[in-house]
């Protein structure tokens, strides 16, 4: 018998289809991978160890007892760590344990956004926010960056042109602590201006702390929900940056009554028991002291890229050291179309994220990419630079003249 | 300073938020909770382990390496346990790992279903399916069920008359092994009949097999999938119920270009790492020994609940022995309310799910109810249908003479 038909039975307007997975790129640039040599494999073991001898019984309800938030444990590791680090002062109540902040980013918009709404958000951004925002037929309006992250004056003259035609966004989305792409950290004083121009147009700020407990100084300016007097905050985070990603496990912080909607709407029974108890067992012991020895890792590999682009691209690559993170945001000259550089580039084991995927502005990110640094080793990310010089010399006549040849030559 | 008022902001068409959780109720006769004697403690302690110490080090990536359709060990025991026990023969290129099957149900209405569709199901089924359905102003057309399960001349018949109006219904809903709610498993034959119909008429089955493992017999009859010669069927499963429910584990096998479609969908960067890698570990040493014991426990928690209800209710309470699962579908007399009783049950300590909740047909349903019986001990079931009946004659004045009043006279 013939197969049966499905096309009439799918809904409309589905994303495309996902492509399948055939390993990684042999010189991984892109995701939110780590650093596998950092995985605390052995304090997790212990921890795992701990976790289930003492509460394993727990596994046989729904939410181990402590309700649909997500585990007790956990919510107040985070209540107390938050609170030490971004000055946020909640209870674990106020907590919803999310499949990493990506089900935060859904949440949020689930309960905000319908077609048509209009956010704002930074012009160069987490790229999985754009498409998610064009998926729901959001209209985004992109806010010019510098090296403190938003700029509060293009802010605000975004504000007033929304209202003069009568549009109020849904909120103000924003990274404040190591942007994703530019690594920016916002200081206290900018986050007060961000704060007060929001207020002044009565719109809400989406705060997206995802990258924030890796800062190379350790502390970091307070947040947003740390900041603000009208409650107009809601904050996500992660453990998938500061642990490990394929934990997923992250969290929203917001006030009771928006994470009530927000509980209405996440129908997936939970996130993954294991996952939560082991990081909660883990990291009431060893967080503080883990996160500083990734920081300095990561921070090494940081500079390994940003030698090895240097000494390919010379002055072809510019970009800012940033201060924390797992990913570099970069400028090759306005000849280079990053699109067509990550294509070829990816057919020959180099991936990188081409900079109009990560910005509202994509005639201005045409020539930008975002490399992360945090999964390929040392030596992986000199060669994958290496190829990526030659691939970028080849299609683009740039850098001028390859390193490769140079070194060749020498 | 004023709290900000999100109110203009939330999006419109939002489920109620959810109510705070205070802690389970004492007689929790209500959710697929599991036995608690029965979590496999030891040897899910040393699988995390014997797991984490292997491949601890993969948790630096999204997938642990395995790619987003979840992790592969687990999908090779899946398919390996599918091909045994349900008949499915596919590769572990077919299932994608979801966050239980209640994730389940929502990728597959996600990529099938849109506002004023009509799907087919079970008169009576499960609660979650119909609000699912409900939140998406899909129709729901119920059609009866024996002790079989769906009954097919009042599918052919329900299909005839969706046509003669003009509409294709996007599937057919159906719970084919431990039925919820009522236990029934639809023989080989029933399931011919099914799939001849669905086929005549060109509409998918969509079958939900998340109790399917517990059955007190052993073996069960091959799965819709499994028996499909045009690929209508999607079949989604679940480890909720076999191991535990904090597990967020579940999953669905489907065609690649369906699975691709859900793949799509599934935004949350995979389910939990631990989860799915200390359930494989689990999986591939203990599931066949686990399960046959699991099921022995539960059985003798059954009679208990029966034994519990023929001496509290006597014949007004009417039930058939079901030949698996971790519930019972019980009829009170008509003139019970189970909406109201469950109402003031709650109140004093007893949960039970009402009919109407867990039925197309809401009238037929009203003195209906469901007890799951897995969670509470033998002496919680015993205690908890005692004070139902006390509360139930009360109200209703049913069962005739309280067995408590009973019980004390004599």
């Amino acid at each position: 018998m013939a197969a049966f038909d499905f096309t009439p039975f799918l809904a409309p307007d589905l994303p495309p289809p996902a492509a399948r997975f055939n390993g990684f790129p042999r010189y991984n640039f892109v995701g939110g991978h780590n650093d596998p040599a950092q995985i605390p494999v052995d304090a997790l073991t212990a921890a795992a160890n701990a976790v289930l001898r003492r509460e394993g019984r727990t596994l046989a309800t729904y939410g181990m007892e402590s309700g649909p938030l997500g585990y007790r444990p956990l919510r107040e590791f985070l209540a107390a760590k938050m609170k030490r680090h971004a000055g946020i002062a909640c209870s674990p109540d106020d907590i919803l344990v999310t499949n990493g902040s990506l089900q935060g980013l859904d949440l949020v918009n689930g309960i905000l956004l319908a077609p048509g709404d209009t956010v704002l958000i930074e012009r160069d951004t987490y790229g999985g926010a754009l498409t998610r925002l064009s998926r729901l037929k959001v209209k985004t309006v992109g806010v010019p960056l510098d090296k403190e992250g938003l700029i509060p004056e293009a802010l605000d003259k975004a504000l007033v042109d929304l209202a003069a035609q009568g549009v109020k966004p849904k909120y103000i989305y924003t990274i404040p602590t190591v942007q994703n792409p530019t690594g920016a950290i916002m200081s206290e004083a900018r986050r007060a201006a961000i704060l007060k121009i929001a207020e002044a147009h009565g719109v809400p700020i989406f705060e997206d702390e995802c990258y924030s407990d890796l800062v190379w100084a350790g502390a970091r300016p307070p947040a947003f929900y740390a900041m603000t007097k009208t409650d107009n905050v809601i904050h996500i985070g992660s453990f998938s940056k500061s642990i490990a990603p394929a934990f997923r496990i992250g969290y929203i912080v917001a006030r009771p009554d928006l994470l009530s909607r927000m509980q209405a709407l996440k129908t997936d029974g939970g996130s993954g028991a294991l996952d939560q108890m082991v990081l909660a067992e883990f990291c009431q012991g060893h967080f503080h002291d883990h996160v500083p020895k990734l920081s300095k890792a990561l921070r090494a590999k940081l500079e390994t890229l940003m030698e090895s682009l240097s000494e390919r691209f010379g002055t072809a690559a510019e970009f800012d050291d940033p201060p924390g993170g797992i990913f570099l945001w970069i400028k090759l000259p306005d000849v280079v179309d990053t699109v067509r550089l990550g294509q070829v580039a990816l057919a020959e084991g180099v991936a990188l994220n081409p900079g109009p995927e990560w910005s509202t502005d994509k005639a201005r990110a045409k020539c930008r990419l975002r490399l992360c640094f945090a999964n390929p080793d040392h030596d992986t990310i000199r060669a994958g630079v290496a190829k990526l010089a030659e691939i970028c010399q080849r299609e683009f006549g740039v850098p001028l003249r390859s390193a490769n040849v140079e070194a060749a030559r020498s």
